[in-house]
């Protein structure tokens, strides 16, 4: 039986990681030769998350020329967030949570798409219909994607159905949910020692928005203000991949995970759409957003709409 | 609650309007405000099915402006498929057979496609996850739609899980596959008193194929012959139809269902490309295709392989 890799998106999160290994597994189990791989190294906190549950991080790629396999989606299905050469693969499967656009197949393929907090959900749902019973470790590395997601459930995209899918998964991995999600999470705010361009592309997604390229990244701290100290060095870094990737508007998201708000950092020629799509006045090119947790539901659909 | 309006594809054959009167039906059993509209009416194959059920044809629609209604989708996915001013509705869901190709979205949906015959099988599927039970006239339409899209499972798109599907459903309707399924058949094949326009427009779908359009229509026959003896008159109405709407290519794809064949009747500028996708060439803008049923599996995928 021929191949076929299973992967999330460029910077990978733990969602795409996490759901890469279940939906694997998942595949193997149903007699598929599937291998989970990732389009970059995992995260600090999907790392805390994989040495957890004592599971080896994906094999990278960067292309899937040489690969002679078909494609399995997790967690995206925008080409310009997947791998380089998407385009030419086939792809058999896509299981995601997210809008779909700039996407197309030649032939009918497996879909699977709910508007829930996290992929993982979806595919635990698949693990239930397929009757396949969840390794401990498979369902601790889903579960940490369901914290990651949802940032503990506080996340307005996070669902009635994530936090069921939750607790069945802390059933299996018997982990205290709260104690090891928030040190997971804090896990992934170990930012200070990381350079400016290393930060910015932790969590960093593209969008086509009418005519204008948009670059959107998000970092979560515990200090708002660890990361603000740096503005300038920051700022620096975000003309810089502007100028090297052609974006029109660079936005980074720094979201204060215990109190639920972020802080915007923008730099570009768009910055009047930003103040149009927050109802703000940027300040120094900052604006504070009370409530902001989620680039998916509080940030992308209203600066899509501005641009549109 | 706001509304919804659930439809499936333009020229609608009986998967697509079966397929939105199920989901429909399935929608307002979960509590959502839902009706089954459709974008044309029905074809004499379907006004058979709905009438040995006693179903109504559902509304027809040919634009969303005025309904003030969210939108489901159920056998397609291509806006240029889909009702005119679909690109400014807001899809809250999608159940699909076909490939993914010209469709977007601002936000997260609820998507479901499977490679399998007919929409009604996915369909199915999704009474069964929600514990809804199926009313016999439903699960009768349901069943035509599936017997529909494989020709009483001869065409190579039908799959096991159609053929299961349709099992159940013949339980729950009580008719006879073989018997009502050849009656259904039949009486989309009455073509001799339909003028040659309206022929071309019983079941044709418009695709882009890399930069040409190509248009495909497909009728069904218990005798070729009877259709080709009017090949003038139907040249005749493909060219008015390519000068109307700037088709590159039109393919009346005139399927023979006692035998599982089809002919090919072509009009525009592009023979040589349909001569290379079937390896046939063409005598007097016809060829015969031998084994050929299904214009999902067996003409589009070959023709879009040449153009692109």
């Amino acid at each position: 039986m021929s191949k076929v890799l299973v992967f999330g998106h460029q910077n990978p999160d733990t969602d795409a990681i996490g759901a890469a290994i279940a939906f694997s597994y998942l595949q193997n189990q149903l007699g598929v030769n599937a291998e989970p791989v990732a389009l970059g190294t995992p995260s600090e906190e999907t790392q805390f998350a994989l040495d957890y549950f004592k599971l080896e991080a994906p094999r990278v790629i960067t292309s899937i020329k040489e690969e002679q396999a078909d494609v399995m989606l997790v967690d995206h299905n925008e080409f310009q967030q997947s791998v380089v050469d998407i385009a030419e693969a086939t792809i058999l499967a896509v299981v995601d949570h997210h809008r779909i656009a700039n996407f197309e197949t030649a032939n009918p393929l497996y879909y699977r798409a709910e508007p829930v907090g996290c992929t993982s959900t979806i595919i635990l749902k698949l693990f239930k219909e397929n009757q396949i019973e969840i390794p401990k470790e498979i369902a601790g590395i889903m579960l940490s994607a369901i914290i990651s997601d949802t940032l503990l459930f506080k996340s307005p995209t996070s669902t009635e159905a994530d936090q069921l899918a939750a607790k069945e998964l802390v059933e299996i991995s018997g982990v205290d949910l709260e104690a090891y999600g928030l040190d997971m999470l804090k896990a992934g705010t170990n930012l200070s020692d990381k350079p400016a361009e290393v930060l910015l592309d932790l969590d960093a997604k593209s969008f086509p928005m009418g005519e204008a390229s948009v670059r959107i990244a998000q970092v979560n701290t515990v200090d708002l203000n660890e990361v603000m100290d740096r503005q300038a060095e920051l700022e620096t870094a975000m003309q810089t991949e502007i100028a090297t990737n052609g974006y029109d508007l660079f936005v980074l998201v720094v979201t204060d995970i215990l109190n639920s708000n972020s802080e915007l950092l923008i730099a570009g020629e768009r910055k009047e759409q930003v103040e149009q799509a927050f109802g703000v006045k940027l300040e120094n090119n900052r604006a504070f957003l009370q409530g902001v947790v989620s680039r998916k539901k509080q940030v992308v659909p209203q600066l899509t709409e501005v641009f549109n």
